[in-house]
């Protein structure tokens, strides 16, 4: 691989070569930093870059040949979602024109990254406050008519257009997995509160979850690690530490039981995801997976609870803007959102928080007979720019409800959930898998991964 | 002590004469049996009498017979509040004339007590759904024509009339401590999730919490240690079992930190019993305790935070009687609450949570640095039944929101809390002394609280 193609490789192939001096860090950086120069004013990854990130790589390569080497992310460049604060650079949520109202400092996982040798080379665009699937303006690397998803979209589309090695988001319903799937790369969604929230402006407290965007299975499972663990200014925070050992390893399938709801999860959907998600569960079942079906009535109820969640969280997080009048800088989209989440009842909202805990329940049944449940990521691919409405198996559906469908239950009952390449449609958009194991058994989820990424032959699609 | 005084006893000084042999269950099941016939008419403790318990009674002097001792509370006779749903009597929550609704099943508490031999001799009267302080129509054993407080009230009056031997109560704002602080008993509410919940109909599912109200420290002690553990039927419970070891043990104040919180707790309170309490606090000072002053001004915000909190649940607890119109069928100030809470909205309920972990990180600080806070239990004795409002420190307040201003801010904490009898006032009404310790740190609750009963040299008032 040249130096100019280095932009191709996922972090677990870059970090070797950067630890024994085949590559600097600094050349690395440069590569990313031309792509980001030509592409990036198209795509509109990025919102900001870091005028220090240059000099930390130099700092990084310097260590690096004395010799103190930190491990697999020293010297890598990050791309981080707007909504996490730095020390180095402004946060501003997905606002625009608005002053930089966030400190400026580094929450824990972020500080983990630095402490790791991590680059960070910019904030990347989202959805405004991190509430919408589609994170205008940016462009899909696969069509640019189209939308990357959201709203960590512009980590997706950094990832697609490779100007990162690797980039962080965060996952409400769906806000990593979504942009992912769209972009033809891996998103990985931890069980709720492994990666501490510190400096990540809030959501939805009980749903919110930070996590990667990256080229693979195994690059996913690397940051996460590094980014889990304590962090005493989460109250969500498990303090768990993800350790990955030898449990993320080459293993067959044989023995595995992969779960399908065929319920909820494999109705109204794209005719091309369809035919693309049977046919991996046909591979798999062929290398000796035994699949198990189930049915999840409860989902018919699933919308409204997490929709009730989200309007009353965002509502009281946002009350001060509301009360000035704030809110008129927000995109109408978000303040019609946080404006109309004034309207969601104590009881309703407890209705909702009821309802969560019999999904948990259901749920824990399920994944004491299977290791992991299977779906498509979301039911289309990429949407066109601007389209508010969607068509699927006939029936006409938002696209913002129909991008979070198969999404969004794994907040609610905190999973984690991994959404990996699954080849295209006819239109050469990618398609998403999921795969989503018991809550805080992340490693299952990412072994059964990195399984299907071998038998897919590999992750991440990249435009050239 | 003569037969027919065993009804003054404590646990602690019965159970030692039933495991020799001195006193037989059936003879203290018939010692309480007659003063509840002779009594409970006027004083209205009791809702239900178990047609079972002389038999459990006589089954429980035969395996004592037989050297089949379980523990200390084998043949103990026992009042069960009538929100805990039992096999062998009907469950109405302190609701009249309707039918029974609720399952004839023990929840998990009820079933250790009946496993250690416990003889569960009636259920107690409480105020209908446990959204109140006043359980009519019970009276104040100490004063008829005045209210023995609530929810817990029958509870409180089994307690100070000698009744049974022990009392179960449930705790959401107060509703163990102001009844056992007016009736002149001890009531412990333990660190919320100790006793698991499951079979005690909801009132507000995040603040709720079992315990008993007893004669003495060490009665309320063993039994919640009976009660306390595991409970998978309870998303609440912690799991974690009150061992009493030798930690409930006879000790000097001497070394001990009390801290005062002097705004809120010693305001707008009754004369009698700011004078006792400060008495008392003199009393430990002298005998060695060092006292440490600090102030909350935090908890100007309590009240509509806790109101936001049970109002919603006990709306999202009650919807399908509120849209079957069957809350016609609850009294008018147990309705309007229930009604009212349709009101809150979910923004409010979450600000309501927000503020409450502000509340448990000002309260983590204040633990770092003392053993126990003492409070007095209610800012009044007990008042004259009907009597919606009351005058404290010249200023007219309702008696609902005077009786449970320093018992409320522990139920939003979760700290283990408990009121212990500190004399009278000049009418003769008892007057209770309040004692909190951090969450989870029952066991420093119970031997404070120990230590100050030996100091005011016994526990429970009991009328003749």
């Amino acid at each position: 691989m040249s130096g100019t193609e280095l932009w191709r490789a996922p972090i677990e192939s870059l970090a070797p070569r950067i630890a024994d001096g085949q590559i600097d860090s600094v050349e690395l950086f440069d590569c990313y930093a031309e792509r980001i120069a030509r592409l990036d004013g198209r795509l509109g990854a990025y919102v900001a870059l870091s005028g220090l990130a240059r000099k930390t790589a130099e700092t990084a390569r310097d260590e690096i040949r004395a010799g103190r080497y930190r491990g697999p992310l020293h010297g890598i460049p990050i791309a981080v979602k707007d909504n996490y604060t730095t020390s180095d650079m402004p946060t501003r949520a997905g606002q625009v024109a608005v002053k930089n109202e966030y400190p400026m400092v580094d929450g824990a996982a972020v500080a983990r990254l630095r402490a790791a040798g991590a680059v960070l080379i910019g904030k990347t665009r989202m959805h405004e406050f991190a509430w919408g699937m589609e994170t205008p303006p940016a462009r899909n690397p696969w069509d640019e008519a189209r939308t990357p998803g959201g709203s960590s979209g512009g980590s997706g589309v950094a990832m697609a257009a490779g100007l990162a090695a690797g980039a962080l988001g965060s996952d409400t319903g769906g806000s990593i997995r979504i942009p992912a799937s769209l972009c033809g790369c891996v998103g990985f969604k931890p069980t709720f509160g492994l990666i501490g929230r510190s400096g990540i402006i809030p959501h939805s407290w009980s749903l919110d979850t930070a996590g990667p965007l990256t080229s693979s299975v195994r690059d996913a499972a690397l940051i996460a690690s590094v980014m889990s663990g304590p962090d005493i200014a989460d109250p969500g925070a498990t303090g768990q530490i993800l350790s990955l050992g030898t449990d993320v390893v080459n293993a067959g399938v044989d023995g595995m039981t992969i779960g399908l709801c065929r319920n909820h999860f494999f109705e109204a959907l794209d005719e091309d995801v369809a035919l693309s998600v049977e046919k991996r569960i046909e591979g798999l079942a062929a290398a000796g997976a035994r699949i198990v079906e189930f049915s999840l009535p409860e989902l018919a109820c699933g919308l409204g609870a997490i929709f009730a969640i989200e309007l009353a969280s965002s509502t009281s997080y946002h009350a001060l803007r509301l009360r000035d009048g704030r809110s008129e800088a927000m995109a109408p989209d978000v303040r019609l959102l946080v404006e109309m989440g004034r309207l969601v009842s104590a009881a309703d909202y407890l209705h909702a928080e009821r309802y969560r805990r019999t999904l948990c329940q259901r749920m824990a049944q399920v994944f004491s007979e299977v290791d992991i449940v299977l779906t498509p990521t979301s039911p289309l691919t990429a949407w066109p720019t601007g389209q508010s409405e969607v068509m699927l198996a006939g029936r006409r559906e938002s696209a913002l409800a129909a991008s979070w469908r198969f999404t969004y239950p794994w907040n609610l009952i905190g999973a984690p959930a991994i959404s990996l390449p699954c080849g295209k449609d006819r239109r050469g958009l990618p398609i998403g898998l999921q795969l989503v194991a018991a809550p805080q058994d992340d490693i299952t989820a990412l072994r059964c991964a990195a399984i299907v990424e071998a038998q897919l032959g590999g992750s991440a699609l990249k435009i050239g």
